[in-house]
């Protein structure tokens, strides 16, 4: 018989808390983090700091190298963003976490950022996850879209078993035949998840959703359901995005998002 | 140019409330409709009935002849069922939604039930939906597992054309290649309906979950989401139901359910 | 323990052969059915049937009753449709089949045609599938695109029990994610029904395709996969089709098709 | 306006051929690689590539490091399997492909293969595809189980776009709901794919199948279908193997596949 993952409710009962920063996640308090999708100019980053700072955002996304589907697709500003974003962090006081696509990053991204984020495409890229699992920094792993439960699980299992406790999932919608959304957000992922590993669960409704008209419902339905925080994707310059502008909130509608996860979370037994 | 479907917002944009008797679907207040899969017991419907009464479920669900995949599965009791439904409708002052799987069932069911239910096997039955669409019931249409929501609102204008207008849509989990929940339920299908089309939209957690773990946290990411209500199978005899036992809730599970229901509806500016 | 489903090995080893007049399902010869989606002409009707009976189609297919996705849609021209399918059929020495929607046109469907076909839309409506069930006609029943190979075999089982012993199976693509294709043709089923079943087994690579440029390769691949027969539709009038016009052969396509599976289907030792 | 992908036909019009030594994907001829999913031990490698070999294969797979699910699976035996696989070659004149799943295996397995393989699970690895994209090796591109025919087409240029112009697609099934075989072979990406790209394309029927009573079927619907090959699971020791046993063809299921593709492949005017 094998022995269980370490990812597993087998393995270790209880829920594991991750620290990141002054940030804990899989505690009482939901966990709200926000930012651009990508990053690409400093005065967008800095207002949507600011912004999402004012609204209670716990931690600040942004995108330096990104997997695209098409090498013709932007990139990401790569080490030019790191370094925006650890400004824009000491600036509002707000942790970081961004994307790797390549091992050879690890060193850039740990002297930068707080966090590191495995892309739903880069799931099952064991070598990747191997080297965050020797990297110091805690782990945002996004399930990939044609993946299951199990395997996501077992894709954390790569970054703990290198040594590397700290991994947060993070569910971010599957494929289906349903094509009125760019994703079918897999909502019951998450008792499901809650009750298969002891691990933190966050959900991103923005890549979900591909449409700004719905994050608002889906973050509400995803903190509901029992998930630990959001991954949300906002801007103070909707109209110039390079990258999934559609589904990029603007700043406004983030602040409308939080007064309305201020009447729900504590309704639901959660802390703001 | 096609004109616009009867069930779409371009047809009639203000939303559509639908009572049925006392009920009224649509509007603020959430509709929760309970009650055992299949009736194959007086005394456990009749309990069951009672239970949910005290726990304020607004109707009683209970099937008569089910749709099963097989035909040595349980097909139901027929008439017999819907007698007990009717009873117990009296005694506990709820209005009843029972299947239809025949369409020369119409006047039985219009005898015994307050609405009429077309199961998710049957969504593109266009003769069954004619018929409930010359119907004086409201019916309470299932989407498909296999079907679009855009195929939900095409299969809704075959009973509108029939002049029958009341029509409560229900989303009920689809099919993925997910396996470790009986079907997916899609959750950002609930924002998508409410913009697409006027007409009422519930919930059943239960089928898409297959599991009775997971209904209560389905069921408040649905009401989360924007759900105008529920369809949660219920019984007071859990281990002795003969179709879908394993998602079935028992009366003191509903019980919780309807109690955390009543703290998370107001915090999204609903009603009990 | 369940009984094993009269559809399957289990309960008889020996593949079936079913005779629709002088055409045999399920032997060594591959059975072509093709003909117009729906009859919508008599001229068009008569001269599809003609050639298609020169390229050595076995039977004529052709739409009198549709289910479809909008009651907006076209729905058929019912018995008109019917009486002219029977015309051509003795004109051209090819039996007919024909979909039923509504289990009141049994008789009317005996009356003139040779098999009686269930829709995919239709494959788990118990009434119409305990309808044909008492028929005298052989049946072709197509899966569901929303169902399993397993809910197949059970949809046959309501046919089979009550009678009729006379079913013949059709694969005609599923729901997926991919959407370069209308359905996804599921290739694999072929082997696998004709693992789990005794009954004879054709593909529609029309409605898989949904474009007429694949059928060709969808049908040699059907074929070579082990498939007993296949349903095409095909017409004189490509542009005047009022359903599904994308996806049907010409008459020309058509007699190309055949040329190629002449040599196709003695090289995996089946006769044309 | 984009400029259209270097994989696309519209990017170039006629067939791309690339030669792998004597091997040429793309052309009349179709090429069978056949060999082991894992190697694990020499006797039954060598043994393997014999009976192969004599089976007119063209080339020898076999896998030294593998992208598992979890990192409890056997990982391979890196490069003491790739020194093994250069043996092999060399004793019976079958050139290899082997998987990668780090670039800094690059220079090794340029030393030892004569193929690159890029697994379904690092379709969308794009530091992988870039890493490849500089090599002089020629490159088999499986597509992801989650990724649609458009997104492959997107991975190749990855490739492409660093220079390699040497890509030979590989169809091997995606997810869907069937639960009967592991992936559902999409059968209709063989034709969508010759129409969208110049680009080669072979199938794998094994990891589509997962299961070896399928893969003869599958394997003539590829080739019937328009696929310019197969890279099929072949072992001499089908019950000692340690990874995907159940879908690993035997010598002698190998020798009568290759039988009947000998009849089949002119058939459909190709050569073998």
């Amino acid at each position: 018989m094998k022995p269980p993952l370490f990812s597993s409710r087998e393995f270790k009962q209880s829920d594991t808390e991750i620290c990141v920063k002054n940030v804990k996640f899989g505690g009482k308090r939901i966990v709200i983090i926000a930012g651009p999708c990508t990053v690409v100019d400093k005065q967008e980053l800095f207002e949507t700091a600011s912004q999402i700072s004012k609204s209670k955002a716990a931690m600040l996304r942004g995108g330096a190298f990104k997997t695209r589907t098409s090498p013709r697709d932007f990139q990401g500003l790569g080490s030019t963003a790191l370094k925006l974003l650890h400004e824009a962090s000491r600036a509002y006081n707000l942790p970081i976490v961004t994307e790797i696509t390549d091992f050879r990053d690890v060193d850039l991204i740990e002297k930068y950022a707080d966090m590191i984020q495995i892309g739903a495409r880069n799931m099952q890229n064991t070598a990747l996850l191997k080297a965050v699992g020797e990297s110091k920094l805690p782990v945002l792993l996004k399930r990939g879209f044609g993946n299951t439960v199990s395997e996501l699980l077992s894709a954390a299992d790569y970054i703990l078993a290198q040594g590397n406790k700290n991994v947060v999932l993070c569910e971010r919608g599957i494929r289906s035949f349903e094509n009125s959304t760019r994703f079918s957000l897999d909502i019951l992922a998450i008792p499901v998840i809650k009750t298969m590993s002891h691990l933190p669960l966050i959900v991103d409704p923005s890549h979900a959703a591909g449409n700004r008209g719905l994050v608002i419902s889906a973050s509400k339905a995803a903190i509901a359901a029992g998930a630990d925080g959001l991954l949300i994707e906002v801007t103070s310059h909707p109209d110039t995005a390079l990258v999934d502008g559609d589904q990029t909130l603007t700043t406004d509608q983030f602040q409308s998002l939080m007064e309305q996860l201020e009447v729900l979370i504590p309704a639901i037994g959660r802390e703001v």
